[in-house]
């Protein structure tokens, strides 16, 4: 009964109280609560939100809901970062390493792709031998020898977002900021680490439609990371093109190893500077800005990156010859190149349609039962604010799948062209932290 | 995959098509619609409310959902009504028999109490032997004879808003007008009469809490009847009093035997005179209200409503010697009565809590499974209006249970009491029906 009258409260516009939230996790997670008077509420809470301390303590209970990790027999400040995922975003697979190997301590827990963006999970089981499922101990161990390890999320952390999410997937309540906010923040608050830097995506090819949402997510991030104790900041990123050129698991991998080498695409590296000079400044390993960028952007070419992924993919099972020689890696049966029709300057290049064409090439799960090609992909040759030429190769399409030579009229498709030159399109747009109870918003 | 859409739709505002309508209720019928899907749907709807058209083909969808009575072997026109329900609301037992003592024909389907509304069945079944489980044969062959008869609502009729209703029950999803409007007239579309007249009711003891929404479920309503080619009529009547002074299954029906014999309490006798008034006219039977009227007036006062109730009784298995001597009926164990500690004119008398007051003494139920001591309940002396001396009897209470005797002084405290006269309360506020598409409201 009680529970219809918290449902009745929220559906109201009153505040829930800590109380109430924790009897309403707890009693879900141990199925005293049903489906239905949960879906009924988080519908209510779509429609009516949630102030900032009910968001905090929703995150309480949700992190309550099971075990955390304690990071503290790891020597150095633990930095973790999340992205709200994109169309070719392999930014942990660059930017871990690269921090690591100035000291910054990873201990990564990621998930895998569902729909159109991909998971750094499914980019990493594609270098033969790599495993995702260390035990605890041997996790802790990678992280002191190597500086990072990335896992699977443990079903032991906040089991209750897993049956959240679950029940929010099949209800159309997903898009709520605070239940977003507090299912990413919970997962990384049990995680341990002492500081969290969010990569907040929104454009076509982001979960957030807008620069405005993204901020508004990113805001309720930061403010719950704060709040309970961790330096939290965000990056707004655009998502209006792919990150970089590659979309597909081996692919992405091996444009982590190019760009691990100093060659990687302009957008890409931006992001890896900017994140990766963020990172360094939480974990208080350098206090000048200017200084930490000279330090990235030096491990980014010096190959002590480079070292690092190669140690920590060592170390983790993976088989370092293809990272040392990324030819090794198997190529899709089928390869689509895509010459442009029109001359002109790229004006836009849909990133969602071309994350859901790499879904179809078997780049990405449409279920979470389907099994990945980690071949398929689409290899972009063109951005945003390029020129280019008719019959000049715009991208190429890898599939292991027969008859998917008609989704190239519709990746054709997805590139916009402009008489007028155009400008390449910024990747990060605003930084945001907070000091006090102020945010402190920097654009980029 | 597609009733996330459709939940997404509403939503976002957007209308649900007939066709999407059909396959919710289709769908969570068969089962194949889980119900946390159905009640995120129904938060959704009670947020973003329903178009006229989408309550149509709710009501419709509903109606679909399992028979409908065929009413046209029963010579004359059919009329239903319904009450929302309120607090000593025995309209039905006096006002059935007295518009068919003028050659109405009601073919009445009822519905049991729950919480502090008293339901018609029950207070039928207070009768010794009277059986409300007719078969459709035994139910037709009652009207025909005795012009009236009252059944249990069928399980075959509007499956759907059966388990509907038990969903929004538990997920706080109940009040929402598109959803009370269409759960209401598919049930009353369904019993077959050519014309409805619906009671309405608001204040303290009802469960629309205003006039003003109480008028917009009434329209919503008329609208729906009118719609499917019924005569539907509404009244808005005020709960801000218990109806009459009984309340409480055989205390009611001593009350309406009491009014079909001439000696019912003024606003009781209100009711009956206009809404049999109303229903005479829609049964076409007068084109004349005050024609109407008489016949009404006289009925009441010349025994033939008492006859036809006494036949109807007969004709259902009840055993008539309690309609003849009401004396006869059991009487509770403990009866409180509860003398004034105050001279004055009552102000109010609050509904709602003397309905739980009666609950508690055994005249309700609490959960669908408590069973009801047809003895129980209270009995007004006094009404909103009257003058009271200290230590005249207010009310007395009826009782089978041990240990009530704390809500005496709680039952006194639902009266409330001025130094300035105060004028008895209207019963019935408005009239609408439609002309065309317009709604024509008279006030009273």
């Amino acid at each position: 009964m009680i529970m219809t009258e918290l449902i009745e409260k929220k559906k109201n516009g009153e505040r829930l109280t800590r109380e109430e939230i924790d009897a309403i996790i707890d009693g879900y997670c141990k199925n005293g609560i049903p489906d239905y008077q949960m879906s009924a509420l988080l519908m209510a809470i779509c429609f009516r939100g949630m102030t900032e301390e009910e968001t905090f303590h929703l995150t309480e209970s949700m992190l309550n809901s099971g075990k955390t990790l304690d990071l503290s027999s790891i020597s150095g400040i633990k930095c973790d970062k999340h992205s709200t995922g994109g169309v070719g975003d392999k930014t942990s697979l660059a930017l871990c390493p690269l921090v690591a190997s100035l000291g910054v301590k990873v201990a990564k827990m990621s998930g895998r792709g569902l729909g159109f963006t991909g998971g750094t999970l499914d980019k990493l089981e594609s270098i033969p031998g790599m495993r995702v499922n260390l035990s605890p101990s041997e996790f802790f161990e990678t992280v002191k020898k190597v500086g990072m390890a990335i896992v699977g999320q443990s079903a032991e952390l906040v089991p209750a977002d897993k049956k959240l999410y679950a029940l929010r997937d099949v209800t159309s309540t997903v898009d709520s900021i605070p239940l977003i906010a507090s299912s990413i923040m919970s997962k990384k608050l049990a995680s341990g680490s002492d500081c969290i830097l969010l990569d907040v995506k929104y454009g076509k090819g982001a979960f957030m439609p807008t620069k405005e949402k993204a901020e508004e997510l990113a805001k309720e991030m930061v403010r719950i990371g704060t709040h309970f104790g961790k330096d939290t900041r965000a990056e707004i990123t655009s998502m209006e093109q792919p990150l970089g050129l590659a979309i597909g698991n081996i692919l992405e991998v091996q444009e982590a190893i190019d760009t691990l080498h100093g060659k990687g695409p302009k957008d890409f590296v931006d992001l890896l500077l900017e994140s990766g000079t963020t990172m360094l400044l939480q974990a208080k390993l350098y206090e000048d800005a200017k200084k930490a960028r000279k330090a990235i952007e030096a491990n980014l070419e010096n190959g002590k990156a480079f070292h690092v992924f190669m140690e920590f993919v060592k170390a983790q099972g993976g088989d370092v010859s293809y990272i040392e020689n990324p030819e090794k890696f198997p190529k899709a049966i089928y390869a689509f190149p895509i010459k442009s029709l029109k001359s002109g300057y790229v004006k836009s290049i849909d990133a969602m349609d071309l994350g859901l064409i790499s879904m179809e090439l078997g780049a990405g799960r449409e279920k979470k039962e389907d099994v990945i090609d980690p071949t398929a992909g689409i290899v972009l040759e063109k951005k945003v604010g390029d020129v280019v030429n008719k019959g000049d190769l715009l991208m190429t399409l890898y599939t292991e799948r027969a008859n998917k030579r008609d989704l190239v009229s519709r990746a054709l498709g997805d590139f916009e062209f402009s008489d007028a030159e155009t400008s390449p399109l910024p990747v990060i747009e605003e930084s945001i932290r907070m000091e006090g109870d102020a945010f402190i918003i920097e654009k980029d």
